[in-house]
Parts: C-alpha cells; structure tokens; sequence
C-alpha cells in the first residue's frame, strides 16, 4: 500500500513537472546532491527533488523525503568511471564544405576524471594556460548498463539519459602547430575543465533537442542535435566494440558551431531542451 | 601484544623474503587477489601473501591470514580512477640524435578503465586490428596521495609504488598518415590494452631499475629505467599542476627502444627489476 501510494504521489508529480517544464510526462530529471551533510539521488518534481534509495542504474525506490531544489546542492548528476567526448560531430564545427573521410567514423578522445565538475562550480583556467581557453556546449551521453559489443540496433538500451557539458578547450595546448601537446590530456581534462549537468534527463528524443550556449547572457552557440554527424545510438554502438562502457559512464557528443574563448569573471550557460541550464563562472588561477 | 606478535612476524618474513629475492628489507610487494571467493589486498612474503586489512593507501594492518601465492587467483593490482601513459620517454624510443623540444616536457595521454587486465589474463586483439599490434614494456607508478600541484621536491611522497606495464598499441589506429584517429583512445585504450602488475612494489630506486620484455622467451626490450627523459618525481610534480592525482591511479612512464608486433598465440612477459614478471597471452578476436 505504501509502495502504490508513493507510485501515485510520482505519477501526480510527474504531470505537474511536465506542465512546469513544457516535457511531456514519460521525461523524467534525475538529480545527485548534498542536503544535511549527506549525499543523495533524487528525482525532479517541480521546484522540488525527491530521494531515491538504491543504485540509479540498477534497483531503487523513491522515497518520501521530499526537499526544495533551492535547498540542496547539486552535485555533478553521476560518478562515471570513464569519460569520453567526440571530436567533429556537427557539420556545422567542422571547417569546409564537406565531412572529411575521418569524420565520417566516430572519433572519440578522453577526458579525465580530475576534470569533472558540478552545476555553479568554478570553471578555473590554470595560471599558466593562454587567453585562448573555450567553451564547447555539448549533449551528455549517460550509460546506463554495460555496453560491450553492442549492435546498432540495441544501443539505446544502454543509454540511461542525457545531461549537458561543457567541453572546456585549451586551444594552444591542443592544436598550436609548433607547441601542443602529443595528446588532448591537459588540453580537454585539466582539473575542472568538463563541467556536466545540472540534472540527466531520460525519455526525451535525444537526437533532436535544442542546445544553446549564453556567455554573460549573450548566445554563443546555438543548434539542434539533429546537426549531429553521429546519432546518440551511433556513437554507442561504435563505441562499445572496442571500449566497454560502464553505467554512469560519459560521453560528450560534439559541439556546433563556432566556439570562443572565456575569460576570468565570465559566467557561461549551456541549456539543453529538457534537461535544464548548467551554469559556471571562469576565473583564472593566480600565479 | 597480538599487534607486536604480527609485526615481529612481518619483520621476520621481510628478511625471508629479501633472502629469496635478492632486494633489499625495505622493499614490500602487495598483490591484490582472489582467493574462495574474497578479494583482498596482501604483502607477499616469499611463495606466499598474507592478507592485509583496511584500505591499501590509507590505515591498514596485517592479518594472520597467509596464503600460498599459487593457491591464489591474482587480480590486477589496484583499481585506479584514472590512468595515464607517456609518450617519447626514453631517448632509445625517440627517433633522431636529440630529444625534440615537445619530448622535453612530459607528454601523458589517458589510457581507459576498460583496458586495464591483471596478469596471467588474455590480451585481446580486436578482430578489425591490424597486425601492428605492438608490446611497450613500461615501469608504472602508483599513486599513493591525493596530489595536487605537488613540487618536484615533495613528489615523491605522492608515489606509492610502481608496477610493469604493458601499453599495448595498434599502430595504425595510432599512426597511419591517412587513417588514424584524431586520438589514441582505442589504439592505447581498446579492452586488455593495459596489463600490469603482477605486484605493486614500495621501497625500491624506481629510477634505476632493469625492466625487460620477452616474446616467447625471446629478449626484444631490454633497458634500466634511468633511461627515463623525465624521472618518476618530475613526472608526476608536472602532472599534478594541471591534474589531479588520486590514490591508486596509474602513469605508465613510456617505453625504452624498438617495439614489435604480437600475434595470437603469443606469450608476453615483462619484468620489472624487484617487481616481478607480468605474463599475457594474447589472442585475436575471432571476426
């Protein structure tokens, strides 16, 4: 009886939550944060964020504690193991006419796990890094089951939802002719450098959402991710027959478009239809 | 006096154990391994390990637990949150008369979680690779401590250990003009691409060490770590200024001279000087 009460109390959040968010009922908004020292998964009802008890990606419950989103802090939504995103995946980011041979495959590079930051958190550009540090809005991939070998068809059985990211680039590091690193390591995953959230969203048309970029209020970037070269299922699909992917585990899809450079004191906002807004303020280290 | 009675047991097995394997009674050896069903941590006392309790980078203990090492299932060492390899590390690996100025920086990129294997476990050759699927025998540091901006003087209190690595390396995904990827994730990140162990060692001169690679019983690597560009303490101080380091996260510190290609059926062993010989057969996927 307990269980069926709480399923309806859903169920009647869930509605209200769709007429507040223009979603329709089957999206659900999956939040992680810290309310009275202790860390917790909820679901987002309205203006509110209800707890869940278990494993998100495998068995879990809601429970009846119940706290006001102004009232918590939000975490970043999940604890990946592994952390992927996708060079040139929007016709619109790659220079020329044409997608180069290269990008007609997925192309996928890591970030570190050093790199991961919440919702609010300080993006913060190393002391020694150049002016030439930018944003890249970018669609989440959250996996939620063990993906190994998986075909084309099934991919989006391993997806658990979607979240925003911040794709921050060290241009210099990554593509100075005579200076960049081998690798993207500190380029694309120096600490801080791969803000996500602020919730994950599940049921939506992740192929088809609007994704904009505001740097201090102004659009950047702006683009359905129907621009994408690669769909979600695509790039999951390719993915797992070389890497496992594990649940929770992310993959930055691309950015559109053209992407500049964000400097202390800047805040930027990535809004993903249907997720939400991830918003952090840049500072730069002092020497 | 049971805790005096375990610590006067360990000194004598530390002196049993130098005897056995010629280092010195400062270096301690620690496996993680399976055995009825349990994973735990251990400090391998000659043939034999005797269980540890408590977390491995933090407070632990001794038990009176001891098992024979081959009455064990040895697992891979640690369970990093991140890994990272070095490119161009020794001069016997870098073409040309003089170190170019990019290698005279550390040069990391991230390896996955997914190609992490323990010894003794298959390496696994994807079925689309090509043949150019290479061993780099490497000596890997271990992370002890958080680290964090760490300066060249302190690092080496941020290492825990080092174990012998395998950075495996298809390179045509890695290298070829026309058809690489824009980034190593799967040439060095595929699943089994990173072997190590089989034990992690604390104690020894990492930066002079004999580390060795043998295919089928035939010598093909064969170097002293102080052929290293950069040593284990400039490694990881440089690292830590734009990443973090967790306990337990791996550097595979780059690989000395000419690598080869392996084949299915082949026997890979890597022996690292007080560390032991890391084994893999390798097989190739079948299409």
């Amino acid at each position: 009886m307990m269980r069926l009460m709480r399923l309806w109390a859903v169920a009647g959040c869930a509605l209200l939550g769709a007429a507040a968010f223009g979603e329709n009922e089957d999206v659900t908004r999956y939040a992680r944060f810290e309310v009275d020292g202790a860390v917790a998964y909820g679901v987002v009802e309205g203006d509110e964020v209800r707890e869940l008890e278990g494993d998100l990606f495998g068995e879990h419950q809601l429970t009846d504690r119940v706290h006001a989103l102004e009232e918590v802090t939000l975490l970043v939504p999940c604890e990946p193991r592994q952390v992927f995103a996708l060079a040139g995946n929007y016709a619109s980011h790659i220079p020329g006419e044409e997608i180069p041979e290269r990008f007609q495959r997925v192309q996928p590079f890591l970030k570190t796990i050093a790199s991961l930051t919440a919702h609010e958190q300080d993006i913060v550009i190393p002391a020694d890094a150049s002016d030439d540090v930018h944003y890249e809005a970018e669609l989440v991939i959250v996996i939620g089951r063990e993906a190994s070998n998986v075909a084309l068809e099934d991919a989006m059985d391993y997806v658990f939802g979607v979240t925003a990211g911040n794709d921050v680039s060290e241009r210099f590091w990554q593509n100075d002719p005579e200076h960049r690193d081998v690798q993207w390591w500190r380029a694309k995953g120096a600490d801080t450098f791969s803000p996500y959230g602020p919730f994950i969203a599940r049921g939506l048309d992740y192929d088809d959402l609007l994704l904009e970029l505001r740097l201090n209020d102004e659009v950047k970037q702006s683009e359905r991710t129907s621009g994408m070269v690669h769909d979600v299922a695509s790039i999951v699909s390719y993915m797992s027959q070389y890497v496992t992917l594990f649940p929770g585990d992310l993959i930055y899809t691309g950015t559109p478009g053209t992407t500049g450079p964000m400097e202390h004191g800047d805040i930027v906002e990535i809004e993903l239809e249907g997720v939400g807004v991830l918003r952090n303020p840049v500072v730069r280290e002092s020497e």
